[in-house]
């Protein structure tokens, strides 16, 4: 096992100029090795540079995005590092759902602190994403610790908008693809949160609130509504949109609260990654305009 | 068994405006059924659009390129489809290496047609590309029969640059990632070429000679040399580049038999998809010039 705060570098390539490159370290959130990705821009003139961290979905591992959304060419243009964290802690000794589905367990920590066994002793992924893994980053790497972004797809869209309203001071900007809006209103949430953190939406609703981005809207101070850039783009043949992301949640909360937020329905996308390909140019220039110094 | 000439849809995705789509269908060339993946650009008016047949190389399908390279973007913008044809026949009965090596038999069919046992009933990936596939494609599709260009990478460089080659009226570009430039001189090709072809690059040196863009070079009109466009970018940081893929060779032939061709070394560069992502664009572009009406 890798010793603490030592990087064991997996693989590097150079992509548009830039370098993408996997590492693995063990973290102390998970009690587990994890692996990462990190895509740093060339011609930083020795410089640090801003970053954005980007959260995959369900079955996703840290690979995911680096291989299919090819935001390397606009991260490369904007000189803004990414990183990807993997979407559980990992592990023959961690624990899974027992009947190895895709919604629960390895692959689908789902950006929480769990609570309640078997999961309590590994997955942090709330701890890892928020303390551990920028910590890590920004020692290891030429990062400006002071302009730091977030965004992710699906169960990672809910991490991102969920860390980011918890924690608005460390972020500039936070943007999603197809995120689950409200985790307490549709299957995928209710599964993960009964068995992380017990209980139901009624009778451990305040726990269950802290990880529902509808929820944590409705108790943003002033200063966060006005000063928090989102950006959500949706698409609108999305089998999971009506069941599990509930994007019309997101849209009545942030009325009703006077939150503005810029949040897109795409005619004719899904929920793949042929949709993140398409619009993640946009997205990392909406980022970049918040992350220049 | 899908019966012949039907195709079967298999999954269709809209990507920066345009469907990626994937099919199925009975080859009566490979005696079997195959998938192969097509991009058609939206906006069209209606009109026929010009295609770029994009070749893999070992262990791929018809789909690493459709979810790597990023090269939807520029197929959308510049109006071209794109085709990316499985690497070898496929299924339970297709004969595979014994010792199921990654480069002979199952994806591994080299562009070629075999004559040998147990490869020749299926292994005729050349007839397949240059005359079954194209008739499909033109028949269920909109596409300018006259504007066909090609292109691939590893193995698949070297299909594009020897189906083009020695169809020169067939094609109005070609360009390659990383070819293996010369099979008769490289490890890959001449277990290729000994198993599916026979012999060795002496004794069967004519038959050999048929699949090798170094020899086709030579052998190739005055008329082909002074208009066929080639675009060929290599890595100089590939692993494969001097036992396998040998670009001396067709830098050297090139300028001996004065047959002008773009050849670029690119610094930095690997063999991945990484490589091919970071220089599609200009391979788009340039097919784009000579396939405009």
């Amino acid at each position: 096992m890798s010793s603490k705060n030592t990087l064991e570098k997996i693989s590097e390539n150079v992509s548009f100029g830039g370098k993408q490159m996997r590492y693995r370290h063990a973290s102390s959130s998970l009690n587990c090795e994890m692996n990462f990705s990190i895509f740093i821009p060339s011609d930083t003139n020795n410089n640090t540079v801003p970053v954005i961290y980007w959260l995959s979905g369900l079955t996703c591992t840290d690979e995911n995005f680096v291989i299919k959304a090819g935001a390397q060419k606009y991260a490369q243009e904007h000189g803004i590092a990414i990183v990807c964290p993997d979407t559980s802690p990992r592990g023959d000794n961690i624990p899974d759902d027992p009947d190895k589905s895709y919604d629960l367990g390895l692959g689908a920590g789902f950006y929480l602190n769990a609570t309640k066994k078997p999961w309590i002793d590994n997955y942090h992924m709330y701890d890892y994403l928020v303390e551990e893994l920028p910590a890590l980053i920004n020692k290891n790497f030429k990062i400006n610790e002071e302009k730091m972004s977030i965004s992710g797809h699906s169960m990672g869209g809910h991490g991102a908008l969920t860390i980011a309203l918890k924690n608005p001071d460390l972020y500039s900007s936070v943007s999603a693809f197809s995120p689950i809006c409200s985790p307490i209103n549709c299957p995928w949430g209710e599964k993960a949160l009964s068995n992380y953190i017990g209980g139901n939406s009624i009778d451990n609703f305040e726990d269950w609130a802290e990880y529902d981005a509808v929820e944590l809207i409705k108790k943003s101070s002033e200063h966060v509504k006005s000063s928090m850039p989102i950006l959500v783009d949706q698409g609108d043949a999305d089998n999971f949109l009506n069941e599990q992301l509930k994007t019309e949640l997101l849209i009545s909360v942030s009325k009703k609260e006077n939150f503005p937020m810029n949040i897109r329905y795409q005619e004719g996308y899904d929920h793949s990654y042929f949709f993140i390909a398409s619009f993640i140019e946009e997205h990392i220039k909406f980022h970049s305009e918040y992350l220049k110094d």
